[in-house]
């Protein structure tokens, strides 16, 4: 049941009509009495960032980090819309205060969907009524919410994460514009851990930096990209202690975040736009980490290894040839490459190896291309997929 | 007849058995007497280089940038291929300066082709003596070796370029692998201008810098990556000028250079694999031209972008988003966007603009997409193309 399977959380997704299809568009999650708790977001770099990444942004600013509930839109970015967007986005937030009982500025916002196209308000002011007036605990109503915040998305995304003494549920959308440089996605999350802001920033930007930061869909950055954590401290009430306590111990807490997001991103490359196979590209032997993730995220990138991974052909050269480009410290001659375990490349040369084994392996629905640099200890991996027809009939044209 | 159209340069191209189809797979240019002249090259920045980028970089450095001639094979990159590839390719220079009579340090060598794949030299032994023997002044001899350099291309790339008192000439191939940061392709020029080999390079490097770095079809930087040309002198001989002086104006040599290759460069966009419409992605008003180069990469690199292209669909807020995401100085609220001479963004949010005469522009072969970031003199262009099935079909399996 993800966000409400945390203590004290909330939910709701209704359809008001954002959506010309009529599917569900709007969605809630909330503290279960309206009252404000610690609250952290990371959003998108962009430069362009969407009005509701620019209202949530200031109200996380103007609160110190606390917040009461989160409300969420799918169909229209709200982004390119101007003072007009910053203005619907506010009223959002409005709408959703005054219904769970809490200010505006303590009601965070996230939207995705088209952008550049003004935002309609009027479905807004019978629809965030209704949201309101539709939150529920338990399976259905986190169920509900996170239907209501898909796109292209063919499956709602939720996990629960249980830790020592708390738990975190979470919920996310995202099927392309998804590229490392902050999540290009949405994603809420909730705990019962107590948990001052601070440290539940820290907290969600380890998590967020593993994960969603690790995967590279497409290499488009995109104007909406958040993820919010809001921690009810309900766990920490059962032992007497405030909202604003630490009452569990940090790294679980980074540890538990990790994993819900680490489970929600791989759900985001296993239901990306058009692919076909996730793709998981590891690059060892490094110079340093950083080394090993920007090798790693220019393979995962590369239009050419991911056309090969869609035609099942272990065409290593290509992966060569990206290390090689990558920017980081590289030589030919030391370089390893393996589809899975069956190694291709040793010494920057063809390596023999049981050709029957590999293309059984290439056929599988996930993909790991593992490399090894041979010159450190530099470690990481990004998480991608092939690229397909499928990707180009998703975006081709948005009608 | 390009290569062969400035005096002094006889060329050729045969099928020797490299590529399975038996199409040419072999060309040769080279100077008509076999002594060397001024020559100077560009090549990939890729860590991983190929042989022939090696073995020709290394030429050029012992003879301090002259060379009497260049071999050229396709069908295999002979990259990734260890020592047997650079001997491979030190023996492609030796048997072609054996038979034009040069040392073999003189002559140079470009490959282009499949990566990692030991390249076969039992069919050099016999074919680059039939290359050389066929080597020819005149239009014919220059198609023949333009052909022979051909992969995916579908049609040869050839240009001349009549400067005063001088002529340029050139050939190319390039279909993927396309990408700023070196042109991704091979290209040779020859010019009967007289000038020394220092000029000549500080000449080329800004020809290159200006047209071939300035494109981009998949962002994939390949290992292969040569543009060289060479300086017969033949023209500054008529009066009496030896070939290392400079008997041409330097700007005249850099304006004719950037103009044969923009040539070239414009035939590799619209010919590029599987690319249906030619997209020129054009920013002004950035804060410097630097910036401005780099937001129109990262628009003309988009894949969302480049599938709306295919699309037919003018969804200018992923413009918007790419630009915001480019790392530039960046104001949402001062940007405008326009397809061809049609408005559709201004003061970053949707402009009123006639839909019909959008509609028609966007149905065209060849698509310019305008940015103006409102913020300074900065001004930068790139050429890319729209990404449909036909670069997935052609880049999914090698076979």
């Amino acid at each position: 049941m993800s966000v409400t399977a945390p203590e004290g959380f909330v939910a709701a997704g209704v359809a008001c009509g954002i959506k010309a299809s009529g599917e569900p568009d709007l969605a809630l999650v909330a503290t279960a009495d309206g009252a404000p708790v610690s609250a952290a977001g990371v959003f998108t770099s962009n430069r362009a960032p969407a009005a509701p990444v620019q209202v949530s942004r200031a109200h996380l600013a103007t609160t110190a980090g606390r917040a009461a509930g989160v409300v969420l839109s799918s169909g229209n970015a709200n982004a390119a819309t101007g003072p007009e967007g910053i203005a619907a986005a506010e009223r959002m937030c409005a709408l959703a205060g005054e219904g769970i009982g809490a200010r505006a500025e303590e009601v965070l916002v996230c939207q995705t969907g088209l952008i550049g196209v003004p935002l309609p308000t009027a479905p807004l002011e019978t629809g965030i009524p209704a949201l309101v007036a539709a939150r529920a605990g338990g399976r259905r109503a986190a169920a509900d919410a996170a239907r209501a915040i898909m796109t292209t998305d063919t499956v709602p995304k939720e996990v629960v994460v249980r830790a020592p003494g708390f738990s975190v549920g979470g919920m996310a959308k995202g099927a392309a514009m998804l590229a490392p440089d902050m999540a290009t996605m949405l994603a809420v999350l909730t705990t019962d851990a107590s948990c001052p802001p601070d440290a539940l920033l820290s907290a969600l930007r380890r998590a967020v930096a593993e994960t969603f930061n690790r995967m590279s869909v497409d290499g488009c950055t995109s104007t909406n990209d958040t993820v919010v954590v809001l921690a009810s401290g309900a766990a920490g009430a059962r032992s007497g202690a405030a909202h604003s306590e630490m009452t569990v111990d940090a790294g679980d807490l980074t540890t538990a975040l990790t994993d819900a997001c680490d489970q929600l991103a791989s759900m985001m490359a296993g239901d990306a736009e058009g692919a076909t196979t996730v793709l998981r590209v590891v690059v060892d032997g490094a110079a340093s980490d950083a080394d090993a993730h920007q090798a790693a995220r220019r393979v995962a990138g590369s239009l050419l290894v991911k056309c090969s991974i869609n035609g099942g052909d272990p065409y290593w050269g290509r992966v060569v040839s990206e290390l090689g480009s990558a920017g980081v410290a590289f030589d030919p001659d030391a370089v390893q490459v393996a589809y899975g375990d069956v190694v291709v490349c040793r010494g920057g040369v063809a390596a023999p190896h049981d050709a029957a084994v590999l293309a059984t392996y290439m056929k599988g629905p996930s993909i790991e291309v593992r490399c090894d640099l041979g010159l450190g200890a530099g470690r990481g991996a990004v998480l991608g997929t092939d690229l397909g027809h499928g990707y180009i009939d998703e975006n081709r044209t948005t009608s």
